[in-house]
């Protein structure tokens, strides 16, 4: 094992911005590999890590994330992904998507009163655990704003409800649409409507307070107490057009007791809500999470 | 903290004859801690453990397990039963439990084809893990005979489907009736009926193979692995006539991935499902647990 | 189960301040329960939870804690410890403390350069988590200063080093000595004198960054990368003259593997630092721990 | 999602002969991955799950384990190999291992008195759980004869102590070296020499009742109940000279309290570690493991 690590490992001392991910699904087929991986040597990366799933041994999906290290990549990469669509994506009919390390992504973080999830996701920002540019935070409640400003980050008081729900969109989508390559829903009590989320034109992420399927809907810690459940949990999960019904990315669970009352079961789940959205969040700006169907590969 | 604990902790050299268990089940009011304990105290007992639980401050449900020591206890404890119900369960209108440690529960497990739940008791019984006395095992196939056989068990195949319901519980009702402090049902695929529960005159505690009430019904591993969670469970419950709904007593999850097939969801299932049964076997046979409505209170 | 509980739980709309906890620790023997709980019963207290434990079932330490009802507690306190100090505690031999749970603990967070820790318990104390009234930060840099101003807390720099420790002890000792009941080290990276332990008067709570008695000392995070163990952990105790070596309050552990470099350890580490420290200190608030020589009962 | 996945995954209507693991470690440098995966696909192979690790972006060890399906394995193993080790493995400096998952470790099991892992093993390979043929049992004590002869595996008896070591181990060695490709040590409670290790010619697998490098030596369990600890754990790792010092392949650990007794720890830490050893055991028979320095990557 010789000497310790030194605290400036070559993790930390080579430039991100020559640190590329790409991210393949296809039809599976033999030879994938091969040609991807010569694809990238002859392009003159070097593949640090490669991680590859089969959902079948034979006429499967396959799906694929590698993380290469190519000096110049912010320069070379239009021509890389336009040269890899042409000859390899073309010949196995690969969906990929090839992006930088260095190229963080832009999000937005929606929230109503309750902060420990926006906090949360603000805090580890502001400490560099999460590779993402916070651009906006909007809220249907103005509770929040004196705790985020400390952050540096605009707040947007939009309010929102049921009678209101086609203009408050409409705002929201003024501000988001172009701007984020990310929505983050950290407790945002409102339901957003499918048609705010085909125009919107990234993906959203939201938490859940209940190890879903369990506890779908209203209340769920209020149900989770009811039923008499020796755990309670927390899911974060890609947004779609079905209610509680997207993709989950990641999950987390709790023990708990009769000697936990409604209002403790409220406290110790928020500690699990914002450590389930905040690794989804770390997770999907590394570009880790590819969907499959209605379920997710974390590489 | 001088030399280390002796292999004989004091534990073990006690008789195990001389505990008592008390459980108790009452409106709440003040006075009630000090008339039990009092009682106790005058009947020549000393408390080793004493662990109680309100619903509420005031006004809701008191809850209480008393673990004493009492030189004699088998001789008196009719009397002391007796006495205690005359005098303070009367006067706090008391529900109420005596028992001795000495006094192994009679248990009758109940198994179809599937191995891991009846094994493990097994097994854990013959190392003395569980405070039980095993005295039967039914099972609606022959498969688990020859594994039941050594440990010295009677093993009793009774057929039974919806075809012959009816016969196939009034066998085992003949068996059982009488005759088993507990029934437990290690992975025992058929249904009974709320007849039978009420015929059976004892408690029954069931597995279900999802973390409830998540995947209720057939095939939670399936239904699981097309919801694609993240963590996969087991839970260990009273049997009441609706069927997974029973009280709770015991719950656990462990993680998993894409990389896990239906197959390997199964044999992780399989590991958290015995330990899940096994912790909730032990409890009810150390008197632990008290019902509180469609809750337990585990002590 | 009825209805669900209401917002409004009976656990809050009673005052706090006429709820009291009353711990003790003695010599066991028969009537010790008995003749506290008739004590509290005559002076006009509910009992809503008692945890005993003794640590032998006959001739051990029986060690207690029971949280009391009792309209009127702020006024009657000082009669009622004095009463029971000159009754029952003289009778049994009875180390105790009685405490108001309206009375909040009086709190001093020393830090060094990292935040995790602090801001962790700030902001858990700013949303009514914890039952501490934090009076005062000390660090021994400037850095955190800009951090710990919005929860409007004094910060104070005292800088620390072993070049002047005895001098910065003392200036410590002038704003701690008898303004705290508890003393936090949220991650605080100087050594504390014996001396000053003694002259401070109350109790420390530290967090190590591994899981205790692993990796004692400096560096940890590198100790665990280089041993190749697959779970990191981190360990809340008490502070004695012996370094890392007194009472464990809390542990706790995260799994980890070989992708993790040493950054992302102690990344993961912080998580598990912060959610262990701020259990111990809540349950410290709440009159929970009781040591009993190097070990703790957590009630 | 479709309809669920059928009873007959592919996984399974797959036969296992005709699949295929090949293990890697060497200097990193750009290339590898293209060149390994152009071999097997130009051999016929299917690369199913790849996964790659390099120590360092720049100039540390690729290490990766590529499972790959190539009808007719069986019979061009050996070519195949060959050709790998004259070409590409010659090419890059690379240190391989190219197995079939038909091809099943034979695997010796020494135990001493306490059953509880031996009999996990043999259980859990019963059920079809594990990729391995136990061939022998050897233990110091006579005790759990019975236990294993249901199994239908050889028990050999063969008494060692620090008196007749050198005997011992030769009687051993007669049995086991040629014969197996992996011994397990599930709790053998005799010091095994360096030079048996020399001579047995295979890799051996240990389990240590404690979270290691914690409480190394004799009676963890005591000393975890000495030092107040919250969590025990358990350790599978691989022997080398070095006592309870050799490359770590899994660890767990399990709440415990005040309310445990050392024959609780005891009990509870059995769980652990026959968990713990089963899975170390299970990622070896399928080649999930590499070890570099004192450290283990499991794919």
């Amino acid at each position: 094992m010789g000497g310790p690590p030194a605290a400036a490992t070559p993790q930390q001392s080579l430039p991100a911005h020559d640190m590329g991910r790409l991210l393949l699904s296809c039809p599976d087929r033999a030879g994938i590999v091969s040609a991807v991986s010569t694809f990238l040597t002859r392009a003159g990366a070097n593949i640090v890590s490669l991680d590859q799933h089969s959902t079948q041994p034979v006429g499967g999906t396959l799906l694929q994330r590698t993380l290469f290290y190519l000096p110049g990549l912010a320069a070379a990469r239009d021509a890389l992904a336009a040269e890899f669509g042409a000859t390899v994506a073309a010949e196995f009919a690969i969906d990929y998507r090839l992006t930088e390390a260095a190229h963080r992504k832009r999000v937005a973080i929606m929230a109503s009163k309750t902060d420990h999830c926006l906090l949360d996701l603000l805090w580890r920002n502001q400490r560099g655990e999460l590779d993402m540019s916070v651009v906006l935070v909007i809220s249907n409640h103005p509770d929040l704003a004196d705790r985020v400003r400390p952050f540096g980050i605009p707040f947007v008081h939009i309010p929102a409800s049921a009678a209101n729900r086609a203009e408050a969109e409409q705002r929201q989508l003024e501000l988001l649409t172009g701007n984020v390559d990310l929505v983050v829903l950290a407790r945002y009590m409102q339901i957003l409507t499918p048609d705010f989320l085909r125009r919107l034109g990234c993906p959203l992420i939201n938490v859940h307070h209940s190890f879903l399927p369990a506890f779908i809907g209203a209340n769920p810690y209020q149900q989770a107490q009811q039923r008499g459940v020796k755990l309670i949990g927390a899911t974060a999960h890609y947004v779609t057009e079905d209610l509680d019904e997207g993709p989950i990315i990641e999950q987390d669970v709790v023990r708990v007791s009769h000697t936990h009352t409604l209002p403790d079961l409220v406290r110790v789940g928020a500690d699990v809500e914002r450590a389930v959205l905040s690794r989804a969040v770390q997770w999907h700006c590394e570009d880790r999470i590819v969907a499959h169907g209605n379920q997710t590969i974390v590489f």
